[in-house]
């Protein structure tokens, strides 16, 4: 692995969750690990768990994490390649991401997608500009279409909190006021098709996901069918995929309900919108994992860095 | 102390004063004390003292800070109970301000008040909210009615500067084109009536603060009179408390002028309007002591981080 | 040298070049030099290389970087001396730079023109009073008229990589669709004059720099005249001196094309808007330098923070 960009980086989901259990056992075993090393956290969007939680992790490791609103703080960027640059974008990329790796030993992006652009997004042309033109490691810190970080969290958290050797995961497409990307849902679908699992998806007619993402998962459009004997529900909304970017469906009864839930523990990546996605007796009860989850984004993100600095 | 929200807060003043005039002639004596600790920085409104100094006490303690300015940064954050979120916030701070716990090992907090909604402000939502829902300590970097490390801060300054074993200290109301919250006039009262110091407040009709707050200390109409034989003058503008937020006044000979301070020392939690506020002769004279109460909120802040790592 | 303001500050330009290039051969030598010392970098305007490559010496030094963008994070700053501050500003500059003197043993400062004001743009009255109220030592991270720290570093660049004793280098103006300041320019000029070069302005009618910095320098209207037998090109736009501030000229003849290079190296400061200032056969080619440019800038700023920190 040089860069963290999709699940498929991981090249053996358990013995990356058993390494992750072991730093978070002891999270500055490795404290001088990074020490006078750098890593660029550049953000094209907002962000609160992934901002925080791989600073922490970086801290953890003795690196000296430096951060940037890209938009706020700099200007406009160029991806296009051959155009004459007389527009908004002020930088090209390819100065851009060579520029940083002057300064950075590894740079971590986030960049959400258009929703209106299928083609562009699945290009995923930030992501992969910055791979193809910085020269150190980049990782993932959320995508047009994953979120390898989150995802790599959400199968520490389910190997922690499992009690049966093969449990049943349910991820749920919940509702939403507004049009949400793909990138959580796919990587937790990728993470959970490399875990020994039971695994099925459920939403609404018009809301699959990518089928190349989905492959054979199993895809129950009763939500009740799907949470039956389930030991996990992990709830999300995404906006359609088929018809991209749009909202079709806002059917409060699919929101996530202790009655619903039973005894399941209930997963989220956050931030989550409360009683519109899931109602307080869920969040408020010992079932919901959810800060453990954020918690594990240090962990995960930790391993994730952990592994670069050995090969740098 | 677990959190440190008001100054109700400082179980004897007079130690703590002591205890920062220590640190203060040796700031690095405690350099190893936040080692591998982390503390959030998280604003909702601007700050440049407060982000600055928070930062230093933290570095000169060993803390590796992270600062967040939380409506750029991140997205809206949702403090009522039991609301259907499909509006603009997007988190609640039940998660919030459990989530950053898992990433920070002390949590500040800068949260303005709204001075149009009186039982709100006064409720202190934000600040209690983050009591409540965060599992580490918080520390007030000013609320909607407190500013208690700005009140710390001039506490030892006064300390430092008197001459007296009991001088008298005015808090006068000064002239201001915007409506100004009451945190600061407020810390600065309740640490007052914690020394050992003859305290006086004067304002225009109209502009008395909260009476449970000033409770027995005199407050006089008229400027002149209070000003008399005073060792210490902290000019502060605030709007109308009784006609919530309001500015009722504006007349300029309520500006501090170097005649009406006579040989008083002057003081101000700045950011201070020239000549508007305190006029160019007295912020450019020896008597002048606000660059130093800049300078003790480093102390300030450190001492109350101090006591917070050594509970940890 | 206490503060580093100015290409004028620098004693001996060689001496601190090779000096430079001995840091960049052994970055982390010093690396305790600067322990327990913190530099403020407060940002007026947006910035990306400044940004993080004086983060990123600063580490290398030991320092602790404290970052603020000044409008964003803080308030609007009052530069003028006797005005009554009821208007937009909340903070004067008197006060504001003797408080950040509290917190940082150094201060950087970038604070772009207006390019309408000719008159108060020239009086760098922005740097010039950081210079004179703060109590510490003041970095010009970019200023109305200079950016010193890129100056130094095109030096070093040209010292790297000149393979004559005494070759040519041509500034030359290029197209641009904004109002750009002549602060780069500027610093260049001055670097060059230092320097054992063959030096020569190629720029249109009405964009001659301001001739007290260009003195004796020939200024060269052709382009191609200018640019014959040149071992280095540096691109850069400008606006107008003379008519100040204002766009004159668009001819795309100007823009730097490989055939107009021949075998010279090109640099540039960035960001740069390709195929608009220089077309991409010659950014893509090994005779750009503008990479390495990037890349020293962390040396240029090492070595101005090195000799500031062993004078406090």
């Amino acid at each position: 692995m040089k860069h963290y960009s999709s699940i498929h980086d991981i090249e053996n989901i358990n013995s990356w969750i058993e390494e992750a259990k072991t730093i978070k056992a002891n999270p500055l075993k490795h404290a001088h690990l990074g020490k006078h090393k750098t890593i660029g956290l550049l953000f094209f969007n907002s962000s609160l768990r992934t901002r925080l939680s791989t600073q922490k992790a970086a801290l953890n490791l003795g690196m000296n994490p430096i951060v940037m609103n890209v938009s706020g703080d700099a200007w406009g960027i160029e991806f296009e390649n051959g155009t004459i640059m007389n527009g908004n974008t002020a930088e090209h990329i390819k100065e851009a991401a060579a520029v940083v790796s002057q300064y950075c030993d590894i740079i971590a992006v986030r960049a959400f997608p258009t929703l209106t652009d299928k083609v562009k997004d699945e290009s995923e042309y930030v992501m992969n500009s910055f791979m193809q033109y910085a020269s150190v490691p980049i990782v993932n810190m959320e995508s047009a279409t994953g979120h390898p970080l989150q995802g790599l969290t959400d199968a520490i958290t389910i190997s922690e909190n499992t009690k049966k050797i093969k449990p049943k995961v349910v991820l749920s497409w919940a509702p939403h006021v507004k049009a949400l990307p793909h990138a959580v849902a796919n990587s937790f679908v990728q993470a959970m098709q490399k875990m020994d699992v039971e695994f099925v998806i459920t939403n609404p007619e018009g809301y699959n996901l990518n089928p190349q993402i989905t492959g054979n998962t199993p895809i129950i459009s009763n939500q009740n069918d799907a949470f039956k004997n389930a030991d996990f529900v992990y709830a999300k909304n995404w906006s359609s995929y088929q018809e991209y970017g749009q909202i079709l469906n806002t059917d409060p009864n699919w929101m996530i309900t202790k009655t619903k839930l039973g005894n399941a523990k209930f997963m989220h990546c956050l931030p989550v919108r409360r009683n519109l996605v899931v109602e307080d007796a869920v969040l408020d009860s010992k079932n919901a994992l959810v800060i453990e989850q954020a918690n594990n984004r240090t962990y995960a993100a930790q391993l994730v860095l952990k592994k670069i600095l050995e090969k740098l």
